[in-house]
């Protein structure tokens, strides 16, 4: 078996056991090591209300070296006060005591219920337990991909390798899904591990331009949950000269990153609650890019038109409702939109089409809409999936 | 038959009849007269790309004297271009004859779906049709809420009396519903009359006030559809002095008014597409009017405490979660959260509640929500629903 998950790049250690904080007894924690001491990048929710976790780990990666990660399921040590925080805190000490590291240079992520204190006992002796079990191999990144997932169906991996200097470079990265109207209300969580020799600061920055270019595409900063949460550990050890500027080896590597950023997101859309499918909404001929950003998320956002996606149904209408919503600049006259290649709305006015072929391609896995709001020439996408029966399910149900 | 209907207030007639829009036969041309003429005020949607029939009546409710309402349900006549224009003046020209009026003295609404041409032959002869059957009874006035329903279950109407100057005064209306998720997406119509006398101005203040505590609390101003449209007519024939300035007088019929709205508003979330029950989000220590409003329009919005509402899963940190990414000030250790009279979030911390008790208050038809910021002394509210399955099987299959 080829290893393609978070233990692939040189240096890494993961675990994934059940310390049956979920009551399914499916796996509930996760370790991810770098005994050799990793540089750290970290990006985090802009909820205005952070989780413990968060709190934790945006201090703890300020540490030059970061040892490893340790994370859970089922509880999102979320809303639970100064216990919470001292909480997550004792997590980071747990394994900072098996690692042989200070807490500071450990980070925490949780995921699950909102608003209950972690049942300690139980996370304390997940952690011990992972700990014995600590491996490179592939089983022990595939328990770990697995032990971060809630309400997903299936863990979600990427791997990707590069040279550098005559040298391979992997990056590997795992991701626990979202809920899917505006799909980053259920938590995210990202851990990446690469074996490059970087700067930590290009680390951060590379960080930032691939998940502000995947899975940020896949989400609105207004509505992220209190424990987003996505990990870059690089533990230098493929023995390329360390990256310390912006050239040709960074964007080799953040153009990698990105690349595997966008896998996951697509493997999270398409795994999103009662999804079946996702779509790419593009947009052109804005007056800024944050009109076209703007627009572009109206649309993926639009539960009346995730809906029709759902239905196969070339429901255009609901397109331009959303844009027309969005309060962005647009020319009423040259407003147009096509779905995949076909035309549907053209300057201002309904364009006649093939209805049935437009719903065949609707059907596909994937496909793409893009509106031209004609008054300008920036550009902008995001992605969405579709909105079926089965995410009510869940998300009534989900509590109690 | 007591007459609750549009057409009880003096002056007013009314008819609905079915012009074959519908492929279902059901009715689907609406008209409403003053033959004697009637101060009118009106709001529209704020979306950006609005319907044709929008685009005429803000001009035509410009008016003085206003002699008729003629709408059609079954096709939006939005997205429809230059030849949408030319067909809803055709509506109001059509009306006009036969009220002996200008077209610049009716009003036009039009709801259903957007992007295809109104078809104008079986408009014009379910125009005709509906000017025979004008008539000021009960049974017409029941006609024409019949007529301006879409995916509605039943027709709303509400009826208030208020004396003033010895006289009674009569105000009658009928709204058709909107979808659920951000309910303001499905296009709501609004339709009032009255007998009192008022002056135009005085008129046009009462029905803003009315509509924006009321329909404007269920819905997102950044989310209204194409054709969103609340029209108030009224007939001046109750016997009243003319109400001329905001005194006692103007104050009981703004409070009627909004009373009347409400109970429409209600109705018309408790029919919302597969809604079950509804809630009311209160918001107390805001730091400022926005805030509050904007907060609680996060929560009545979220879409996974609406499916929450619908399981009655007590899951409160669903709406700390959205108070968080609303961005208002907040202060994290004076957070507080009820259901209903149940503390369930206090000073940041969860607190501990019978989530049984909990779950049979929210599983009733109406409960309210209260959540206090800590960061002001501003409040506000917004009204929501639940999201149920049948919400995505309506939308999904609506189009094709």
């Amino acid at each position: 078996m080829t290893n393609n998950t978070i233990t692939a790049p040189r240096g890494f250690l993961a675990a994934g056991v059940s310390g049956t904080i979920k009551r399914s007894g499916k796996k509930d924690v996760g370790l991810l090591v770098c005994p050799s001491g990793a540089r750290a990048a970290a990006m985090f929710t802009t909820n205005r209300i952070v989780a413990s976790p968060v709190i934790i780990s945006r201090e703890h990666v300020k540490s030059q070296t970061v040892y490893g990660v340790v994370m859970n399921s089922g509880n999102a040590n979320a809303c639970t006060g100064t216990q919470g925080i001292r909480n997550a805190m004792t997590m980071c000490k747990l394994l900072a005591r098996e690692v042989d590291a200070k807490p500071q240079q450990i980070l925490v992520a949780s995921t699950g219920i909102i608003g209950h204190q972690l049942p300690m006992k139980k996370v304390t002796a997940g952690i011990l337990d992972a700990a014995e079990k600590l491996s490179g191999s592939a089983e022990a990144g595939f328990d770990f991909a697995n032990a971060i997932m809630t309400t997903d169906t299936r863990p979600k991996q990427a791997f990707r390798q590069i040279k550098i200097d005559t040298r391979t470079i992997t990056i590997a990265g795992t991701v626990k899904g979202a809920g899917m109207i505006a799909p980053n209300m259920a938590t995210t969580l990202c851990f990446i591990t690469t074996d490059i020799a970087i700067k930590k600061t290009l680390l951060a920055h590379a960080l930032t331009d691939a998940i502000g270019n995947s899975l940020n595409r896949f989400t609105v900063d207004g509505h992220q949950s209190t424990n987003d949460t996505a990990i870059l550990l690089a533990s230098g050890l493929a023995g390329n000269k360390e990256i310390a500027a912006a050239g040709k080896a960074y964007k080799m590597f953040a153009t990698a990153l990105r690349d595997l950023c966008e896998d996951l997101m697509k493997q999270m859309a398409l795994d999103a609650e009662g999804a079946t499918r996702m779509f790419k909404v593009e947009i052109e001929g804005a007056a800024s890019k944050q009109d076209a950003a703007k627009a572009a998320r109206a649309v993926a956002d639009y539960a009346l038109f995730k809906c029709a996606v759902h239905g196969s149904d070339p429901n255009w209408g609901r397109i331009i409702c959303a844009i027309g919503s969005s309060q962005v600049k647009l020319k009423r006259e040259k407003l147009s939109c096509k779905i995949g290649n076909v035309t549907v709305f053209k300057n201002g006015a309904p364009a006649a089409f093939d209805a049935k072929k437009v719903s065949k391609l609707m059907s596909q896995k994937e496909h793409t809409i893009t509106i031209d709001l004609g008054s300008g020439k920036h550009t902008d996408f995001c992605y969405g999936c579709d909105l079926g029966r089965e995410y009510v399910t869940i998300n009534a149900d989900y509590h109690t």
